[in-house]
């Protein structure tokens, strides 16, 4: 979930009134998208899921002390992905509770990285879904607000009884809490409704570079299913969810600028004083970079950055009026701290610059001294994290030639654009008329959850693996709620306190167990 | 020395014949400087010092191991002002020292930072001198090429026997050097040649903030001294010698741009994809510093900033016309590990554009993530620590407004400019017709080393309040070589090794002695 922002997902989408909609966009350089509908697509009229499976749910109220259990058993497990520490193990875990669980075919899968997971589950059904899981984590900081995140210690907080743990929401914690279901539904039912992939990788903290290694020697088969599911808490503490159809692509890399035969320092830093008849590689790093984009930092002025781009589809239009109507950004500002959108956007064209706008941040900068006081430095070399989010519609490797082009055209050539985590991976959408999203919406409204609706999230996961090469609709979400991946409080709600709306364990499994025969019957 | 570049003082000034004059300046929008003339200062038409001290060098001689043991004890008193580490018990053994000399009148002078020295010797003299000392030092760090950096010990290097420690060069070596010479000179005559003023800071290194206050209760007594000198050692290993005769001013501060009102994360980094719809600190400090700059970061853009400047006098343009026939930047680039100069330039240009640039430089920059791989967020602060020499004529307050201004002309009024080291200094500079100037080149030629001499150099140290604020003439320099200042190998050479030019410590005494015979004499 490096790329897949998990605050988003755990957002509480208002429900207020329709407001006004704000001019056309008004930077000009970028394309007015017209709508041809004012229709606006409302979950609420997907009829709600209306199969009973109360011997599955009863199995699950019986079984919860266990099934906590196995969640802590899960994030008990290191996983770091970044230091290769205990993925072999977690890997092993996770191939073990398939074949207990009575997937037949279970195989580790090695790949130029750290190995993925391949489990195979024939129920004889009608119906196959494929589902996506990732067993590696975060590192950890000293920061911690527990001893040990690696004890899955239960936690009391307001929100009720939490499972404090690196990996409890992001993402062993909903994993494996799909695995208690299917544990549930086959010690009830003796069989699944669906027939299951497993797929499962151990780098998805690191950019899922190795992901289409695990994917190849069982692609023909996996294309053959119906759809493909990523178990995650996303409802927010209030209890809404939001479920977002896709997700941006993304292309990451260092721009670094170091002296060499075009001038500058070559070895190391040298006194700043020099400065009268030297070359800065840090000054020349940020005119690169301030070249690509206007005053403001919003505008990108790369030749053809908002060319070839397309605009909303019809049914992406009924989303995006859907997501106005509910007022979907509220309360964004508040919790990222946020005091105004870039040129001060609202309503529709806020939607759409998040949604479509392909974007140019600087995710870190640094050169020279930064500590206290005044050191007096030319330093050699200045380096940047850039990255750009790709909308439906913009390739990687598009972003790639057009920045290498820009500095070569503005007489940036030296620089050297430094790749680090692969090529990057388009977008992933998946139409809201597929029955898999129909089905999870219906599951969602029987939990009387109705979700906001978005055409795709402005983050990024590599989910085109199984739209556009297994061209599968792909889902992402369930019930439950969780909070902060990647940082030193992470936890998933256990069992939620009087007044909290958002889901336990216990109702968590009852969705993905729900969810499994819904599609199966549908 | 943070700000007064010890490097170039020890560089190997070239003795080739005049290289051919390149065109006039390139960029267009910094004033073109016509000369008047075309005579070439040399130093050595200035007829060496004659007087003979043998009783004084040979007390030098004799003593030279308990002088090494001086030295010795001055870098074992650890002194780091950015610490507070020894710093009193450094300024308590300079006191205790100047007393034990003879120096009648010694305080210890509380500022608002670290307390200064003031000591007076008064021989009863015609001539009077003021001799600048800072005693504090830099922090060391861990990598070290001995055990311990404040243990004061003697190596034995390629150049001969160095005395290695923090401290070494910078300053404490030349400094405790220049007692041991009033040491020698006490012993062998009774009294000194001429009456001296030690005013001594133990805040070089933090920028010497409160310097102003060491002087004050002392400046209208130091007005009426004759001139002003720095111990220093400034022989390239080589032992040529450049003779500067002035400093740079400097305004230092950190740009900051951080979310707030206007826009951007106000509290902490959000995620990446949040670019779409969010202003972004970091690259808004980055237009910012490219809006002060042309592309190639070389030419400053800032309203006025090449105004007002002053060209080379008549005296200046002979020196530049010397340094040009010396070829003064011969090896420089070699020793810097620079491939080109800016725009090419050589010759007269390359010197001019040394001398007379107000430069802007980034020192350091950073933002956001800096590690290892792909974390993807919108970082909330984005920090540059920038600097400007300043060439004469061209006032601290002056560069603080012009960056104001154009900051908030230019849209970026949100941007903070936050001082660290008070509000910098002005240039400083001393005619080389004055006869503590002469003088000292006498002594330089006494001992077969015409110096190449500099209108001054393109570092900065605040010797305006010797130049400015007390009218004096001030020279800074001295026989002797080391390196390293700031760096985990710094060194004074004590015991040159055969065939090696650069002075050891008994030949920088006498230097020293001779310099105050000389100037007595004047």
């Amino acid at each position: 979930m490096t790329r897949l922002f998990p605050r988003l997902i755990i957002l509480a989408w208002g429900l207020s009134a329709a407001i006004a909609l704000a001019g056309d966009d008004r930077a000009g350089i970028r394309p007015a998208y017209e709508f041809d509908t004012q229709e606006a697509f409302d979950s609420g009229q997907i009829p709600a899921y209306a199969g009973a499976h109360d011997a599955v749910h009863d199995r699950i109220d019986a079984d919860i002390e266990r099934h906590i259990g196995e969640l802590q058993r899960w994030v008990r497990q290191r996983s770091i992905s970044a230091q290769d520490d205990g993925i072999d193990a977690m890997a092993g875990m996770l191939a073990g509770d398939l074949r207990r669980l009575g997937f037949a075919e279970v195989d580790i899968v090695e790949t130029d990285g750290h190995p993925g997971v391949f489990g195979h589950y024939d129920a004889g059904a009608e119906k196959t879904l494929v589902v996506y899981m990732m067993y590696d984590v975060q590192p950890v900081e000293d920061n911690w607000q527990i001893d040990d995140p690696f004890a899955g210690e239960l936690v009391e907080t307001e929100l009720g009884t939490v499972l404090m743990a690196r990996g409890a929401t992001n993402q062993k914690g909903p994993e494996r809490a799909f695995l208690n279901a299917l544990d549930a539904i086959i010690a009830t039912e003796g069989t699944l409704p669906v027939n299951l992939y497993v797929v499962a990788e151990g780098e998805e903290e690191l950019g899922s570079t190795h992901f289409d290694q695990v994917l190849a020697p069982y692609a023909d088969r996996l294309r053959e299913a119906d759809g493909a599911y990523f178990p995650m808490n996303l409802q927010g503490s209030g209890g809404s969810v939001s479920l977002n159809l896709g997700v941006k692509g993304i292309v990451y890399f260092e721009l670094r600028s170091a002296g060499g035969d075009w001038g500058g320092p070559r070895d190391n830093e040298i006194h700043g004083s020099y400065k009268a008849v030297v070359d800065a590689p840090a000054l020349r790093l940020v005119n690169a970079i301030a070249s690509m984009t206007s005053a403001d930092g919003n505008t990108v002025l790369i030749d053809g950055w908002y060319e070839g781009l397309r605009g909303p589809t019809p049914e992406e239009q009924r989303l995006i009026n859907g997501m106005v109507e509910r007022d979907a950004f509220a309360g964004l500002q508040e919790s990222l701290g946020v005091e105004r959108w870039v040129q001060d956007l609202e309503s529709r064209d806020l939607v759409l610059r998040y949604l479509f706008e392909p974007t140019l941040n600087i995710n870190g900068i640094w050169s020279g001294y930064t500590g206290e006081g005044g050191k007096t430095i030319l330093p050699q070399v200045a380096t940047a994290k850039i990255d750009s989010r790709l909308p439906p519609g913009r390739e990687p490797e598009q972003v790639w030639r057009m920045i290498r082009d820009h500095l070569d055209r503005h007489g940036y050539a030296d620089l050297e654009i430094v790749q680090i985590e692969g090529r990057g991976y388009p977008a992933a959408s998946t139409s809201v008329e597929s029955g898999l999203v129909r089905t999870a919406i219906s599951v969602f409204n029987r939990y009387g959850h109705p979700p906001a609706v978005s055409p795709w999230l402005a983050g990024s996961a590599p989910f085109y693996q199984f739209t556009d090469h297994l061209d599968l609709p792909f889902v992402f979400g369930g019930l439950g709620h969780g909070a902060g991946a990647h940082a030193p409080d992470e936890f998933m709600l256990i069992h939620p306190a009087e007044g909290v709306h958002a889901a336990g364990l216990a109702e968590v499994e009852k969705f993905y167990a729900d969810l499994l025969f819904a599609f199966a019957e549908g």
